[in-house]
């Protein structure tokens, strides 16, 4: 699909976190690839860089090369959370093209490894595709990853949904808008606050997962009235020795 | 986890179609493996069955064993659904637990494959949970997989929903009772009417997908009113050559 000439910016879905939740699409991806850039939060993710960059000894060609761009900064409660949004997402547009253009060959290609899949709350393709309309020698490839949602039910060894039932996937900022009737089944991600224990009745059912697919992996599940206090003590502990914390729960209604 | 004399039983995700669409995890499972049991379905996915019978091949130990379960017939079309689908699978429980007594020696493990993510429309895990509460000699383990929904999205080479919107995964039966505002991003499942024919307005976009992941992809993408028929047409020619057909879309709302 390549144009002569052309560069390819392949986005890699490595999956929630385990090593071997990585698929075979993704291995032929990433050895296949130059190079690699890593968008650079600092301290706060180390860890997961760490686990990142274990993958790419494991799996990249050995001349490979990897970039850090540094990740422009980005406050993270803002008062226009959408327009903070578009401002670091311009910012990381610029810093992307500016490292594609310093470091890649005509014909070369680059990589972005994304943690579960590229589709879910991560704004890697948004940026590809603002890279894409200003410049015409890049070729964007996607490759799919295993969800946390899906290592999520996994660990619980359950389906995400009652026979035929819908599901929603929203986020903690979300949670409190789901409409009555879309809440049978809710996957919730990116919520350091647990809303659902302002949103959810003492009866509902909750399965929640910390570092899902990792060794850290740390599960409860129960009748939310039951397991609440539980799930906190365990996210506050868990952050405090770790020094980061990633989790993800499934909230289902009761009855 | 497994007790002294206890069987496995594996839940194996095997991501949406392509070959190379598996995890590390899944294909160290599969060689773990003792005996595969495949539900037959008939002539119906005669080429799902054959893709799969590929992946053993490549994956599975040299002295793997393959166990045909006759899979209970089933009305698709019932006037009490699921009443219909709690009977289909308890005749499925009852199948595999013979054909676990059958064929698996104390230790042994057995694994069903099943595409895509075992969370996601698929009754294996309803089995197995029936399975664990009629017999003490059983652990499950589950092994997620890349769902078509995260395929279609990234040969799409999409996000799945605006920025911090929600998503509602839903099936054809259910798309005409999502609530208001839970419509934003709907990603349809099982949905051999086309159902958002008669729900979608003509501004809305849909990013559909047939196969999607295997070597016979189809992909339609755009405004609904623009191309509805073209969908409509390339789904019934693709069934029409290939005897079968598997597809899934993204419904997204205009505004």
């Amino acid at each position: 699909m390549s144009r002569i000439n052309e560069k390819t910016l392949r986005v890699i879905g490595i999956g929630p976190g385990g090593p071997r939740q990585i698929t075979l699409e993704a291995v032929d991806a990433i050895a296949a690839t130059d190079v690699f850039l890593i968008l650079d939060k600092g301290d706060r993710t180390a860890e997961l860089t760490a686990a990142r960059t274990r993958m790419l000894d494991e799996h990249a060609r050995a001349d490979h090369r990897v970039v850090v761009v540094p990740d422009p900064p980005r406050d993270r409660d803002p008062v226009d959370y959408e327009a903070e949004v578009r401002r670091w997402h311009s910012a990381r547009v610029d810093a992307i093209g500016a490292a594609l253009d310093e470091n890649l060959a005509e014909g070369g290609s680059a990589a972005i490894l994304v943690w579960g899949d590229p589709a879910l709350y991560d704004s890697t393709l948004r940026i590809t595709d603002r890279l894409v309309e200003q410049r015409d020698d890049l070729t964007v490839e996607v490759i799919p990853g295993v969800t946390s949602a899906s290592a999520l039910t996994a660990a619980h060894g359950i389906v995400a949904h009652g026979v035929g039932e819908p599901i929603t996937t929203t986020t903690g900022r979300r949670l409190a808008t789901t409409p009555d009737g879309a809440d049978l089944n809710q996957i919730v991600m990116l919520d350091s606050a647990l809303a659902f224990r302002e949103t959810a009745s003492p009866d509902d059912v909750v399965y929640w997962a910390a570092y899902v697919g990792t060794d850290d992996q740390i599960l409860v599940s129960g009748r939310v009235g039951d397991v609440t206090d539980e799930i906190v003590a365990k996210r506050a502990e868990a952050r405090e020795r770790l020094g980061w914390i990633m989790d993800i729960y499934l909230l289902r209604k009761h009855g």
